[in-house]
């Protein structure tokens, strides 16, 4: 093997608020050999490392939806990559595959523990699509807007963070649906991404209308029918002014609340609307929906393949830029899927 | 007829804040004769009014999920009473009724629109049940409780305004599907009610923890498993702290939000646990929901008939009555269902 160190970052402390360069320590640890694998075992070098907003949630230690990340263990994330040693039959050298590799450049996995390890097809699609559209945050996006919002055509469906990895899936999956889509982003370049590029009949940019009186009249002006769906990505003003909008009947997936993950409270200020409109609003981890992995991955892979799809990457390159990446990504720096490119 | 005056309660201006005696106006009208009734009309001197906190609602000017009250109308209500004149050939004198009369002493009404006027029967069941454990309250408590929480057997089931007309049937039904029943209630005796009377397990007390630290103390003691499934009918501070007691997939029925009604927003503090314990929060209004009332009477008949369904009922004298007992309810002072008797 050309390179015998793995470089990985782990979690050295805890944020207090924000997350700092500090929080993160990188080490070296040996490449294991082909010798040293057990039976079973397959060892992957990985292209690219994924960068979502749910990993914010590990790094602090109180109670969640997943147990906190121990410290001075190498952080957790998606991984895509190639099989460069393999002890399991069904593994070959030079296979693509998607993991939960973490954040580092190599790991061991034992793909007899079913899940753990999938090998994927890029002939069609690329290899690090299987970290957006193809992968966890584009069935993040699928089970949300249709097991959730159960979208009908003629319906507005707004979603928040739009030009992020979940939310242009979203978007993309619901004008398929023959729904008038409306997103929320940050900044009028990724507006119109999101109306030019990915199809959305409007985008309502929270930079632009920083306050929640004009962020409510630019929100009205784009669902002048109300709103009927709602994908949560972020909570605080965003879906104040959207549950003010909700028509009744109203269905909202709550996927994220980035607004809230240093710890600051963000309240929902009019809690009564759930009511007066008779709303649905549900909390979902796609982890605990393994069972809608096949039909999502066969229209999204299906969309990808042909083109009708369309998905955007910020790519930060080596393993050292994945803190400030990370960093950026929770303040809506990022522009489309963050990757970490490994090599 | 020995009485030829029919009293009636108008709206006479809406509140601005709480509810004032002079946002009601007193007039008399005269009572229709037998003959004055067109064919398929039916009058009914009305027993009992009514009085729930729906109805402030509807007092106000502002969009909800109902239109408001116009103005110097009668007040709209459930009333149940005796037919004393009829053209219509399903309804006889002396037939017992519930219908939505209105804040009146007699109600004319159109026999032939379905729906309108039902006979009941009061061989085993009080006529002012039909108010509540059996009327509009219990199928309310029933739609919420089994078609949102669904409960199951071992859970644990809350619900605020434990001792009200709703409250205390959603803890009977809970009991009865083998939950863990915690109550909250506004005192000691209505506490003692809900446990000693009514058979729930605990019992919280929000006057005796007004503050949000004390108050989920208390509920903390009271729901050692957590929380899986809240009846809501109250909001603000017992909402948050119910929110951070819930366990993961809880249910959230949002029947009422009474902290609310009278303009001043209630925010809920930190919704972001709705996606951290993967929660469902549903509003519903029951009589959207028709299809459930055969259904839910049957049970609800049946337990109150065989004396396994308990309820207290508050009975203010006269219609003159119904503004101050009106303006108890909103402020928890009343004790078990609100009714005025008429007659």
């Amino acid at each position: 093997m050309s390179q015998a160190v793995n470089h990985q970052l782990l979690l050295a402390s805890r944020p207090q608020g924000e997350v700092t360069p500090d929080n993160f320590r990188m080490v070296e640890a040996p490449v294991p050999s082909a010798d040293d694998l057990a039976d079973g075992q397959v060892l992957v070098r990985h292209h690219y490392l994924s960068l979502d907003p749910y990993m914010r949630g590990r790094m602090n230690d109180s109670k969640s939806y997943a147990e906190p990340q121990p410290l001075d263990t190498v952080m957790i994330g998606g991984t895509v990559g190639e099989v460069v040693a393999s002890k399991h039959p069904k593994f070959a050298v030079g296979d693509k595959v998607v993991g939960m590799g973490g954040w580092q450049e190599y790991s061991v996995v034992d793909a007899t523990e079913r899940g753990l390890l999938n090998k994927v097809d890029t002939t069609h699609i690329p290899l690090s699509a299987y970290l957006g559209s193809v992968g966890m945050p584009g069935v993040t996006a699928w089970y949300g807007l249709i097991k959730i919002i159960q979208p009908k055509a003629g319906e507005t469906v707004v979603v928040s963070a739009a030009s992020g990895a979940v939310g242009s899936v979203v978007g993309q999956l619901a004008k398929a649906r023959g729904c008038r889509v409306v997103g929320v982003a940050g900044g009028a370049e990724k507006c119109r991404y999101v109306v030019d590029e990915l199809g959305f009949d409007a985008c309502v940019d929270y930079k632009a209308n920083p306050d929640p009186k004009s962020f409510y009249k630019a929100l009205k002006e784009a669902t002048p029918n109300g709103i009927d769906g709602y994908f949560e990505n972020v909570g605080g003003m965003v879906l104040d002014a959207v549950l003010a909008r909700m028509n009744a009947f109203g269905r909202i997936a709550v996927c994220g609340m980035i607004a809230g993950y240093n710890g600051e409270p963000t309240p929902m200020q009019n809690p009564a609307l759930i009511l007066v409109n008779r709303l649905k609003v549900e909390g979902f981890i796609v982890s605990e929906h393994p069972e809608v992995w096949p039909e999502a991955m066969t229209e999204l892979g299906g969309m990808v393949a042909t083109g009708k799809m369309k998905f955007r990457e910020s790519v930060a390159q080596g393993l050292s830029a994945a803190p400030e990446a990370f960093m950026g990504l929770l303040k809506g720096r990022n522009f489309g899927k963050q990757l970490v490119k490994l090599i």
